[in-house]
């Protein structure tokens, strides 16, 4: 049976002088591309940029927030009251929507960066703040991340949409976590191992665990990385055996 | 005869720790307020506090861009490209009015900071890039600058609405330019000479210049400020000499 | 019998534009200056003022690093790692110092701000990582900080010298922490109460806490605060109580 | 007849994720490094990396300082004062001091970066506050720049050594200006070429100069670059060559 599926990656995380990632090769893999805005990477022009690419290539703008931290890339923790990220968020997706709209585009969804990405799945207020405040300023923009979250709960709360994504490069316990890093199980590297996995992903909902039961993700999207070593080759065997397979590789927002 | 002017004044200039200036203060007197929006000065959480401070006492909000330079609040003149400061502005105009909407307002104008707005008053290819960028982002807002100057060129050429602002407590030369500081007749600091000036100009559209003769400015705004000591006593005095002559105080926007 | 005591207050904590406390009226009092270093606050003309200031007053030039977020004062806790943070603490430490050279000063002790400094007081192996460092690259510089804390087992460790401070305006607990703020206790705010805690501090070497018993803080130095309203009234009340109680105001460092 | 000469390049500017240059082979070929100070690249933990890198190849370390703008890589004319300049370049210079000593090493001269270079070439006032103030702080600091420049007549006037540098991969114009880029001439991109440049700068003192006449540098160290595409490649083949014709790479400091 066929199915749609999205793919979204981090783009856009250059910063001035300082390139991140293949981004040319990477917009033309993914269906949505989650853009950093400035704060834990990326800058104006940079933006504008990946604004253009996904005009190029029909892909879907997504608004990648981060803590205000560029020095740690916006993987630290850093503890932020609920209000001041709420406001920070919609700083950073109006600036990018902003930019945007010169290139033809506009902001569809907002998926959190980093260290944050983990607050807001974690941390119930936290995640009531921010989806309080979107459905406030942006309705109609929808939230993903992953599965079974503080954040999906928050989404449903405020009564805005929410979307799934599942890791094809990164392990699973059965309750959902991720493996850590440092275990042998966290990271995918072979291609075509990661193809088989977006496979099952798609075609089952679900994907094995590393502690032997099956976790069920019902994933709206599959995250693909564009900044390590590898990484575009994966995407490629991805998108590559998703088309073999007869999938159809489709924006979720 | 009665007529009506704006009083628009740089508002939101705390930073995290740092207060600026008496904003509860200003805002019972301006019709519109230039707020800061993170680049030369304030912050996510400072822009919600402006906003709702709009919000409450009926001012329309404007976005105050400025070079991306906090430690030298925007004063200091930065050899930034047009294209970058193209899309400097728009992250900033945008950033604000997302958290904006938040609040149930939404960003009507746009004020250049510091040397930033000095050089959109000289620069013809810099003010025709932010004047571009603008009609292709967010066509509805206006800009607010300098009578006569390269910034409202390029508006008009690039088919989006300019608004002329006046100094109520800066010095004109003939020419139309500012009293250089340091000059005795550069600033006013009497409330009363503050308010007879706001009179002469939106009873005049003119003002008698330092050298003699008379400036025409017709201006659509009367600008305030409200980060230096006496600043809210000129601010109160002029809106009481505007509110005593019958003229009505109201937003250009 | 008299003693002498030293009196340190966080200075120097103005940023570009925006300034911060009354440090004219503070450098009068203390003996000893702990110098923001332009990581949560200060910037390099913010600190060779302080240095000024510092040779003018006879006072001793202190280090205050905090963590790499301006945006939060460095108030907020980061998870930085350990070896990070013993490289932005020499980072600070060194920066200050060279400013302070031209002003005919030096750093003489360091003193971490904020979360840090919670941190650093709590937190063995980040302690370690620092008072290592400090060893390596300042070996002749004291630490300053709570009794009793990770970082004084850490300083003694790398054969640095630590010397402890109380603060005169926060109420203790029995074992040693300061009572959380919110609680009734917390916070001293009468001069005079102030001034009395001093006295007792200095000539008893502890303090009646807030639960009854009495905690032994055996401190070189006592901490006052200069950015909040009345700090200077109560940084003065404190140091006529110790001149009239014939105690020596003194540098510890 | 044989002679000993420095090669100099800057290095350690990589910033927090991102990372620029190669720096491990850099400093194979190098005698002295110019490393980054956090202002405009770089950042504490990077610094320390340097320092290690010089101590492990005995390359000599120097404080490569530029304007407080990470955001354009330090290359953007940006208007700061002259006294606020003379005390950023003092941070920068301890900054990087105090994390050398914890690896060893000290910091044994400055070498302005990007648009700051430019200026203390050519501004006089600036050129004399930065001399003066590293007379102040450092005396011992060498400091290195372009021949007959305003630094160099600043370093006389201040009493400080000055240490004079060409280019071997920028063409000169007769009157001792670099050929603008964008010229033909302006950028050397072959290695065996910019090998024979060196050996003609190292044994004569001077350059046949892009508009024909030539001109006389009488360079204490030869500039490389590390950060474009064939600068190792280029590097290396300089070091062969002198090492080929005898020549001695020694640090100046």
């Amino acid at each position: 049976m066929q199915r749609a599926i999205d793919l979204n990656a981090d783009l856009g995380e250059s910063y001035g002088a300082w390139s991140m990632g293949d981004d040319e090769a990477m917009f033309e893999v993914v269906s949505s591309a989650n853009v950093a805005c400035g704060f834990h990477a990326g800058d104006p022009l940079t933006m504008l940029r990946s604004a253009r690419l996904a005009v190029r290539h029909g892909v879907v703008l997504g608004a990648h927030p981060g803590y205000r931290d560029r020095a740690g890339f916006g993987r630290r923790a850093l503890d932020v009251s609920v209000d001041e990220l709420a406001a920070e968020i919609l700083y950073q997706l109006g600036a990018l929507d902003a930019i945007a709209r010169t290139a033809g585009a506009s902001v569809a969804y907002v998926k959190a960066h980093g260290a944050l990405y983990h607050r807001l799945g974690a941390d119930r207020s936290a995640a009531d703040a921010v989806a309080d405040a979107l459905a406030g300023s942006a309705p109609g923009v929808v939230v993903l991340g992953p599965p079974g979250s503080a954040l999906e709960l928050a989404a449903a709360a405020a009564g805005i949409r929410y979307a799934r994504e599942a890791f094809i490069d990164r392990g699973y316990l059965a309750d959902g976590r991720l493996v850590p890093r440092g275990h042998p199980d966290a990271l995918v590297h072979d291609p075509g191992r990661a193809a088989d996995r977006a496979l099952e992903l798609v075609e089952t909902g679900g994907i094995g665990a590393a502690d032997g039961a099956r976790v069920e993700l019902a994933p709206d999207s599959l995250c693909l990385h564009g900044d390590t070593p590898g990484s575009v080759g994966i995407a490629r065997a991805v998108r590559a055996a998703l088309a073999s397979a007869g999938h159809d590789v489709r924006p979720f927002a």
